[in-house]
């Protein structure tokens, strides 16, 4: 079969041909009908990010895949199952106490692989075998738009992290304020319009552009990070109940604390590289104090959250999603889907068609 | 009667006489037994915190307070009861939501005073008035240390909010450091022994010294920050499930997001000025969100959480209070409990004796 991968020591993708993957006990055997790119699969090309596989030339990209089971072997899912798989996996041998209660979310470094990222084979290919536990299944009037699962669990997690941060009193969030206007924002901004009377979403780019079309569609205020620094949305807007984070921006992490209003909490998703600069430490700390204010990190989602992500994406508009998903390429023209486009928001790699049962 | 006060000005605390309140309907007159000096009083008599009631040309000091109830005027307590006072108030006249919903730590700048602190008079002082649902009835054998409940009551909404972060997932914490040995740090480090495994308590202090005596006996480890700079613990003792900074020290507050282990949470208390310094942003940043951290600052504290202070005062052992109490002034030595000393953890001014019904 054909898979789509980096190989040691270059920094872009190929299709490679590998054997089809056998299941093994409690497995199933899942064909690859589309698989979503983002920006940790351009940090795995670069080598930014991630590792290979113990021992492997070669790692297969895709963590945002959705699929239909071919084989389900020994499991409980029946052939024609439209499924999602989820990330992290036990490191092969070693399993614990993350998985073993479903949070392999919160395990340590070390302590998981990713597949398509940090060493474990992805979704990129024909074909790919998981144990049934690890796969979610998907309405199938949902399977063409499966692959955004994944992405919104990410942001199913961190809006519930941020919430639990602010159960321990009477809270009545109304405004909200997305950092960042890539294809993650532009989600979690489309899943926050539910929950918040007055939504903001950040980037820096010039009219005219589909993100801010987009942005504005969603009956949000776009904000130009260029005019308006993060520190400086209370005075220019108002002062944020809630800000989600999707930039690795550093800065805008530091400036997410002044950005809040009292009692207020940002949730923060984007992974930065080392950089040392200036803050006004003194205030941010007693900004944080004086405001109940709070900071919540987030990375990866488990099971229970792919799960929230599937009834969340059967609640988008379907103008969104499309508006959303500017490129799904075959995979004679993959590099389509890897390519940086000014117009580009969410692009992926279709390997088969779904067809209804 | 006579009342401890800081006059426009002046930067030292003076006796003041004034004339003995009158209960206005739904309040109660207590009469003052104990009142505790913290670092907010000092900030507060120097001018760097706070504000003096409007049209006063003075601010009565106090808002760590036990007392006894003179005259119950119409509400349902009972002459004789020992009671605390919580220290917000609503703006005369401006009750709003916080205050209805029972959560005026949660109010905002501006819809609040604050007694002994911000605008409002504090409890130190013969006599005071207070509206019955502003006193939180205390068994009369804690009456002599009801002061500390207070201070309590500041860490009981700290830990409650710092575990609330970590609600949204199973977390198993097994270590905390508290980083300042003062008396806030100390009782917190007592509270936290009951549910940690292993606690730490961060200073900077030669030995001999009581704190570390204290902390010691509490089987805690004591951290000298000098040798060991917040963000090097992991390094030098383990990394932190649950990080307290009771210091108003900047450097700290970011320091602990390196000191926390993964999943961790750091409680922010301290309440330091503007001071702009250099951090590694993109490091911070990327701790938080691949550790799945967070930070939570945290002011004031709400009738509930003075409840909870009142049961886990009573758990606290009787070798403990004896150390971390250092001195308790009558009103004619009253300075003494505002002297610094080497030898000082918590001072207190005694305005009455407390005599068993």
């Amino acid at each position: 079969m054909k898979a789509i991968a980096v190989r040691r020591g270059e920094t872009e993708p190929v299709v490679v041909e590998k054997p089809r993957p056998e299941p093994e006990p409690g497995e199933a055997l899942v064909r690859t009908l589309v698989v979503g790119v983002d920006g940790t699969d351009h940090e795995v090309i670069s080598g930014a990010h991630g590792a290979f596989p113990d021992g492997e030339d070669h790692l297969v990209l895709g963590h945002e895949a959705v699929g239909v089971v071919e084989d389900p072997g020994d499991t409980d899912l029946s052939a024609g199952d439209v499924v999602v798989p989820t990330v992290r996996r036990p490191v092969p041998g070693e399993s614990n106490e993350f998985f073993e209660r479903g949070e392999p979310d919160m395990a340590p470094g070390g302590q998981y692989v990713e597949r398509g990222i940090e060493g474990g084979h992805g979704f990129m290919a024909e074909y790919f075998t998981s144990p049934a536990e690890y796969l979610v299944p998907l309405p199938e009037e949902l399977a063409s738009v499966g692959f955004l699962v994944e992405p919104i669990s990410i942001s199913e997690k961190a809006i519930e992290h941020a919430r639990a941060s602010r159960s321990a009193f009477d809270w009545r969030p109304e405004s909200a304020l997305v950092l960042g206007n890539g294809s993650l924002g532009l989600l979690t901004l489309a899943m926050l319009g539910e929950s918040y009377d007055r939504t903001y979403c950040l980037g820096r780019r010039d009219r005219p552009d589909p993100t801010i079309d987009v942005i504005e569609e969603l009956g949000a205020t776009y904000v130009d990070s260029r005019q308006t620094p993060v520190s400086e949305v209370p005075d220019a807007y108002e002062a944020m109940d809630f800000v989600y984070e999707a930039t690795g921006y550093p800065p805008h992490a530091f400036g997410a604390i002044e950005a809040l209003a009292p009692n207020g909490v940002a949730a923060l998703l984007g992974v930065p590289e080392p950089w040392e600069f200036e803050v006004d430490g003194g205030t941010l700390h007693r900004e944080l104090v004086l405001g109940n204010k709070a900071l919540v990190g987030s990375v990866n989602s488990n099971l229970r959250q792919f799960e929230a992500a599937v009834e969340t994406l059967a609640t988008l508009p379907a103008w969104f999603l499309d508006a959303l998903v500017t490129g799904v390429y075959d995979l004679d023209s993959f590099e389509g889907a890897f390519a940086p486009g000014e117009t580009t928001i969410k692009a992926a790699v279709k390997f088969d068609e779904y067809e209804k049962r």
